[in-house]
């Protein structure tokens, strides 16, 4: 099977299951896992943070991250197609008590100038404003990448108004790897950043989440409240740290096979691409033209060996990641070429 | 002073005041309060409801529909500018665990077409759609009034999914007045509808929630937690009832002024009129062009006694009710040329 | 009827009905209602405090102060027949997401050595305890009242381990009677109190909370999420003035009353005084051996125009009030006599 | 070290380890892990459930099955020394919006006599009950073990009620081992039942809960909200497999074991056993005759290579385990009589 539906289906390398299998555990809930401990200090290292948490699923660590900068009652600033309100089934709403205001973006990419506009003071009648949430690389506005001055930006001016600033993080080195600006300046103003071990680094689960440290400390209070506190997760964190130290360099080779897709879609008669030139490793495409819905294609697709899914009747997404190579890249081109013939 | 900031400053009428002077009352509580007992089953019939359900506010009223409409974790879809989302400081979040799915319309009238775009089935990521919320009349889209139509239709559709449908209908007598459709039409397919007894029909205080006995039930021990449910609160029941009763025949009055007041801004050089035919009691209209900020042409009209407040820095809005006669709408008019001129 | 089931279920005193027919009123939530600024400023006068808060209903009131005082994740310690834990379906959970620690008493007075052993500091596991709640009267353990120094020496322990305490007054104006101790004196080390202005005080509805200004400031958002922003409301607030200024000083009436009931109650072949000295204006006694239960009772009791409550089969609660008088508690103890006989 | 902590500190045998490395995995959040897939298979037959969910912890799996069978505004009757109320920081507060009416207990063992005095029907003031929980083996009673007719006369009766019946069964198979019952039967008729996979059964991390398909459909998707939805997590999932499979078997190794760490501090002067016959792997016993606290007890003991931790200043918990064999129990009672000597 060639998979496109996503970079969450990577599997652990041949090195992360040897790591996993020998990886010194400890209790991590008495903070005795030495792999864990080892992991939450490169990660911390890495951002140019104060300390790190080893968190489940990239889901935790935004639920905790917003927590962490926020109280109950307050609101929520993220752009309309962004995980947070679309992927965590309402958790910002059922445990931090805050509702989204949501700003409907081309490409995902807030600016100050749009945050600014649904800024709430607090006011005898509406919620104010605890933080602004970036998601960096974008997920469904097709992986585009925050530009470094308009994070720096965002957090200076919010940060004026006494409003924090949470980056969901979870393909935030393929902002790197597209971008060439490293994570440690890319963060170095915003207050958490919550990044994925898994999706294109590799690791079969976790994600970190890093910021100062008394927001880790209470950090670590949401996770044990929310049942991430695992005892000898070390067994992750082996794989995790893998993914951490060598996974990140060779991401620009998922942006080129994204880019071969995307040149190749083009050519598909009934195919539109909407990320023409992907920025990381997401291709978004629309099918409308081909006469066909995009669920119709999916299993028509799947008959021959191909996975990917829709966003909608109308719109397809292509994620590339290192499970799957250039080659395979050119022959699902084909299979979609002929499926829609 | 002439206070058009809002139709929430009108003061009971004498009537009422007697009324509440006399009231017979008992500990509603144990449901002994003959003059809630009457105003809740008025209300009912009023609606064409099993039951009603008096509450101190409009907004938990709505607290109430949504959380009996809703679980833990869904959806509410709502116009962009509703009262739910701008004004309840982020209470359908907190109390319910339900986030806003905002649908931003020219004139804060939802439709069915625009509805189904933005329900979400219940799947692995995605919090499904609990239920709908419709404003009638619509506050800050300057009054304006659902066709019926419009609403049996998305009753009608969103009922075949499983979605119900909840209307904060503060200031409804008005939507009926404008359209003349009476409530009991006007609501027949809709679950749950607040509205007030204070605004346009001049009670101190109080709101109404009519719906499905089983609804009713629930409601009422939402309220107790809410911290709703007062003991002899039929002193404020005895001038609902006359509010319920007598004053939803008046408030074409002040749609009348409302209209008056728009053509007079509209000749105003400075002021363009947003709603140059209101629809209903509320005048919205632009300043940006006088040269002057909301907050700056607010203070100056106090000083000649005139209450008007703005939005936001280029918009006002203005309210007509009981405690406003056409001759101050006139005099006004004066005030606010004379101060922009 | 002679109704001695509750004291909430005292009606408005003709001086009070007068009271709000003229009451001068505004927008309160511009805080424009003179009547009740002017009843929130006596309020925190007579308590010491900075500020105040007019609130619905005591359970409002309560809600709000543990909100105040805690954040979500921590406990509350309180008497296990407290109140919080038994009248407020769960609202301490639902809203502030803390979980009560109950203390089993004797008499529903905690003191710090009990308190103590309940803290909790927070660790990895445990949620740290965020503030104490004490009832004074208590109403389950029979109106009972906390000694000064108890009330003092659990501020000043709990404030040196920076855990703040809040006070269920509902009946606060009883335990002053009763002790002759001013409820400024009273409260002067409690950060938060709640009385209620209805019950014994006799205003139809109503309660207050007083405190910093700081905390008022935060209840007074909590209270518009909660839906206790009412409008014209001084209406209530004129009543809740008289029942401040006027009706402390007679509340030794009822517990004279109280006293005669329970002496009379410890004449009656069946029946247990379980408050056989009533220190305010609650008398509470067992019926098991009379033979019959106490629904049966308070329905044969009915039958003959007296209204007295069961706590639970075997156990049963009198309360008296304003709206009883001497000769009616005698004539009640009469109607028991014989229904028992 | 001898760790008689806790048997979280249990650490994966090779067995496991060399499972890890090989795991077959998938994308469960797709439902494409077939190692997690089999996992829940086997474990849902186990237990004689019609469905199992993995989950990162106890905790969350405790959080979840409370979900599942109340809702927001009820209560849960537990044990007041059970994990749910102690050490999961209030989160049956927070998310599952429920109080816990605790019951004080010499045993940690729930009868249907004491439960069936705190229900609470639903009433215009008290939260009704919605489930009652279970901790089997109760581990801050000392290991205990649930009488087989307790838990069916308590399931029965609570359904008669309405009331679902959920088991934190951490170490269920420790309860299992003890009492020669297997799960299937202990659990027939209980509503959800959470199990670690680690502690005694050894696996780093990772619990499971059985039910019904659809309590088992919406955990689902509370573990997805709460930030449990891992991807490849059969890594983990291939150690649980062993752990369920081969691991059960020998803990009443850890049994015999704990019964000798019993006997032996039975006869340290200073020492008091509270649990002279431990029912499983855990021993309590007091220190407050040696005329040290807990903490210093602990300090001494690590410096020489034994872990044993304080409840609280007089009382400590001995916890047996695979990773401590019968010789160290020894060398750990030598340890202890030396340094209490």
């Amino acid at each position: 099977m060639i998979d496109l539906r996503s970079d969450t289906v990577t599997r652990p390398t041949p090195e992360m299951r040897r790591a996993m299998a020998e990886a010194e555990v400890g209790d991590d809930v008495y903070r005795e896992d030495p792999t864990i401990n080892l992991l939450e200090a490169r990660a911390a290292e890495t951002f140019g943070k104060e300390a790190g948490l080893f968190v489940p699923t990239g889901t935790m660590g935004n639920t905790i991250g917003v927590k962490c900068l926020t109280t109950h009652g307050q609101e929520v600033i993220c752009d309309a197609r962004g995980h947070l309100l679309n992927y965590e089934l309402s958790m910002t709403s059922w445990f931090s008590g805050c509702q989204i205001r949501a700003i409907h973006t081309e490409d995902g990419i807030l600016t100050w100038d749009a945050i600014q506009r649904e800024i709430r003071p607090l006011g005898p009648h509406a919620a104010d404003t605890g933080c602004v949430e970036l998601e960096n690389t974008h997920n469904m506005a097709g992986g585009t990448v925050y530009p470094q001055a308009v994070i720096d930006d965002i957090c200076d001016r919010a940060h004026e108004r006494g409003i924090a600033v949470h980056m969901d993080g979870a393909r935030i080195f393929n902002a790197a790897a597209a971008s060439g600006i490293g994570v440690k300046q890319m963060c170095a103003k915003v207050d958490t950043v919550q990044f994925c071990l898994s999706k294109g680094l590799g690791a079969p689960a976790g994600s970190m989440i890093v910021g100062s440290e008394a927001n880790m400390k209470r950090a670590r209070l949401y996770r044990k409240r929310l049942g991430g506190g695992m005892r000898q997760v070390g067994i992750l964190g082996a794989a995790g740290l893998i993914a951490l130290e060598t996974m990140p360099h060779r991401l620009s080779v998922d942006h080129e096979n994204a880019r071969t897709l995307a040149a190749g879609l083009a050519e598909i008669p009934g195919i539109r691409v909407i990320t023409p030139v992907p920025a990381t490793n997401i291709v978004i495409f629309d099918v409308s033209s081909s006469g066909k819905e995009s669920a119709a294609i999916s299993a028509a697709l799947k008959l021959r060996g191909v996975l990917i899914n829709g966003i909608n009747p109308t719109t397809m997404r292509a994620v590339t990641h290192y499970d799957v190579s250039a080659g395979q890249c050119v022959q699902a081109l084909t299979v979609l070429a002929e499926t829609l013939a």
